[in-house]
């Protein structure tokens, strides 16, 4: 199953690059308490859905680098559309009245893409910008109109929103709460929304009902004349590819609309295929939103872009209430629409529909659920959830369930058979996460099953054999 | 003057380009007032120190695309590094202990360039989110050791330090303050610290202890024991290339250690070269700050980068500080450390040592100032300021100083008279800013003010003809 690709990395460099990343990187959710003393797992080469670690070795991707590689790795056509932008004209500033041809091109393309009037694009440099400058758009908006005390924002709890100083706040993960600060005055969190109908103890109908009813009362609470906006994922990724019970995007998008709050869809995750279609709010929960935000996908991943887009009628009114004296929208960045960025972008959906990917994810998609689903049989399978390629499998030792210590250290040790056995999958608290390329065939979705679930057997043998502590 | 590079460039496209921009685009700072109605320069082309319209239209670019494109436009060796990692791995999560050789590499090289202990890079993808990102691990670092009362923030008025929430809330230029929101509970602002030696009417010692004075006050009203961090561009860019009299930078450093106060610098402009020097920080100003925050230069503008450089005494804290049940650093970004990016600034960096490009800067920045200052006896010259290569000529019609109607509407016919005659200057009130790319000639800086001379003669004579309003 493992394959040497001698000629391709240089292993001598393996431990001079791990003594480098222990001694010099503070990374992302790094765990403080072994900093320094990492020896982390170094990714050197990448073709199709594998990537090769600094000692050759090679792991199927289940995770699409995170989120984010749907056309898979060393496509040729995305690399020479990168650099053919970067020998035709690398950056220019993108401020004011100055713009370039991928920004103006892929801005036109978006516009096609998302439902409804959303038409108008501010690109941004990731998803934690894009959703950063939604929610300030969102104030822009109101105030334009007079109407500055709409100014607070509902998150919901287990929503991952990003790693600003805002987006953090917004996020609702109580795991990812640790010692920085975050905004409570205008953030507020409603009840996380996902509804498991393998394990629910109600109907959908019921937990539905539920769900609303807290976010009406949430909104007399606050008043709606204070509410500027509404923020979520379709499908909650982060938190655990939690999907809420059928109905809830459209009945939350239906209240927002009652209450003349802002409507702001984070398909950060769900966009750009993963789900089957370029945007899902429409396609596949029946919404048009006020604003879309996207990343990842939206260049494979290739390069780092960011993008809020905005309905002509928000559009109108920020343009229409605009200070004479003071006109300008004084938000964006020296990234904003990055011509080789944008470029990259173009060029991703081009292929996209050349190659009709989200068509292959329609058909691929229900595929990867119903087998991942063959893994419930498992002990220490909780339950498995998911929508098309994004899923996971809940791991619990069969005593209490959720993240607790004894249930995290059983899915790490399923995520190390697996390793050991070529497969990346994303380890999160008790879950492993999957969110394979798009153009994972039915033979790889094969191999992830049979790996994770002879990892789910042997962890499951080692539980059984107190092996595991 | 000009040259048509009509081969290059299909003119044609010119007037669908412009009409996708302005139907599809929000770009930073738009002008509200006319959205929708814009009649873009787009530039299609650059190559070296000169970037092209799309009417084939040649500039010298004389802000490096925006203080960023440092070794000027379609360098094919940061193209070829940026293509060649793309082949190789275009991307893997950050996350948590995986990580990637360009990324550690890179890590590595910053932690010898930067001064101190200042070893340890956290990636972002642009200066807001670097910013937005240090100021956070200021919070993190007082709340590891039980002193989280310590997370108010000092920056300064005319500060510009990006634009997420938290990052335009830092920021201090009125011009920019529009119906935003803004963060003021913990976020305060110091007086702007400009001292022209020109122009003032004081001494240089006498404003520098007025400015200290006012910051020990400010410290004093809010107590040491509240303050987190100081935030501070050595010289301020956006603002209006606003330098601080001889000494400044240095005496608030050790107010700052005094009070136990974090020193952030934010070298997003002046690092990587602008002053001569990788960063200016030490080299150029005397201080070793705790973090110090680039982007922009660190890729010459090619590629998305932020990047934190924390020193060792905070990852020591933190690291020992961290809650034994949840010892994540639960800050990062999908695209931290992003190869392709990672890859392009080592190559920009091997580029700039191997050319000589800080000791260039060095030659040439004090000829660009010296020249610059002739145009001083312009009438309608206020002042003309800055260091090396950044710099700025401020208008006035010879009443009242300052960014009046008057002033600007003088100004942008500067701006005007420079690109119809080839020259892109920044306009920006009633200043033209100038950041040219390093890698300027003699030759090209003469160009420059010749152009920029003749500007003003020429706005000069339409104001004493009655033809400005």
């Amino acid at each position: 199953m493992l394959e040497k690709r001698d000629a391709l990395i240089d292993t001598t460099e393996h431990d001079s690059l791990q003594t480098a990343d222990a001694k010099h990187l503070l990374h992302p959710w790094a765990d403080l308490s072994t900093l320094g003393d990492e020896n982390a797992l170094m990714i050197q080469h990448a073709k199709g859905v594998h990537v090769y670690d600094s000692k050759g070795k090679q792991y199927l991707d289940a995770i699409g680098g995170m989120w984010c590689v749907t056309l898979g790795y060393g496509h040729e056509e995305l690399i020479e559309a990168m650099a053919s932008q970067a020998r035709k004209m690398a950056y220019y500033t993108p401020f004011g009245d100055v713009s370039s041809a991928p920004s103006a091109q892929l801005a036109e393309m978006l516009a096609v893409l998302t439902p409804g009037d959303l038409n108008r694009a501010h690109f941004t440099t990731c998803g934690s910008t894009a959703i950063d400058s939604a929610v300030r758009i969102a104030h822009y908006y109101y105030a334009a109109q007079g109407r500055d005390s709409k100014r607070h924002v509902l998150s919901r709890r287990n929503a991952y929103h990003g790693s600003t100083y805002l987006a953090a706040s917004l996020s609702g993960k109580a795991a990812d709460r640790t010692l920085f600060q975050y905004e409570s005055e205008f953030v507020h969190h409603l009840s996380s929304p996902q509804y498991d109908p393998d394990i629910a103890k109600e109907s959908a109908a019921s937990r539905l009902q539920t769900l609303l009813d807290e976010m009406e009362a949430e909104i007399a609470r606050l008043g709606a004349d204070n509410i500027a906006c509404f923020v979520a994922e379709p499908i909650l990724a982060s938190g655990g590819v939690l999907v809420p019970p059928q109905g809830y995007q459209a009945a939350t998008r239906e209240i927002c609309r009652k209450h003349d709050i802002l409507y702001i869809s984070d398909e950060v995750v769900t966009g750009f295929g993963r789900l089957g279609h370029f945007f899902a709010s429409e396609a596949h929960f029946d919404i048009v939103p006020d604003m879309i935000i996207s990343a990842k996908g939206i260049t494979s991943g290739y390069q780092p872009l960011g993008v809020v887009m905005i309905s002509d009628r928000i559009c109108d009114a920020i343009s229409a209430g605009a200070p004479e004296e003071k006109p300008v929208f004084s938000n964006g960045y020296t990234y904003s629409g990055h011509p080789i960025v944008c470029a990259t972008a173009i060029k991703n959906i081009e292929i996209m529909k050349r190659d009709g990917i989200c068509q292959h994810v329609r058909e691929v998609g229900p595929y990867f659920i119903e087998q991942l689903r063959t893994l419930i049989d498992s002990d220490i399978v909780y339950t498995v959830r998911g929508d098309h390629l994004m899923a996971c499998v809940e791991c619990w030792t069969g005593d209490e369930v959720g993240p607790t210590a004894k249930n995290m250290a059983l899915a790490q040790r399923v995520d190390q058979y697996c390793e050991q056995d070529g497969l990346l999958v994303r380890p999160y608290e008790n879950l492993c996460i999957m969110s394979p390329p798009l153009i994972v065939e039915r033979s790889d979705i094969d191999r992830i099953i049979a790996t994770l679930g002879s990892a789910l057997t042997r962890a499951q043998n080692d539980l059984r054999a107190g092996l595991l502590h």
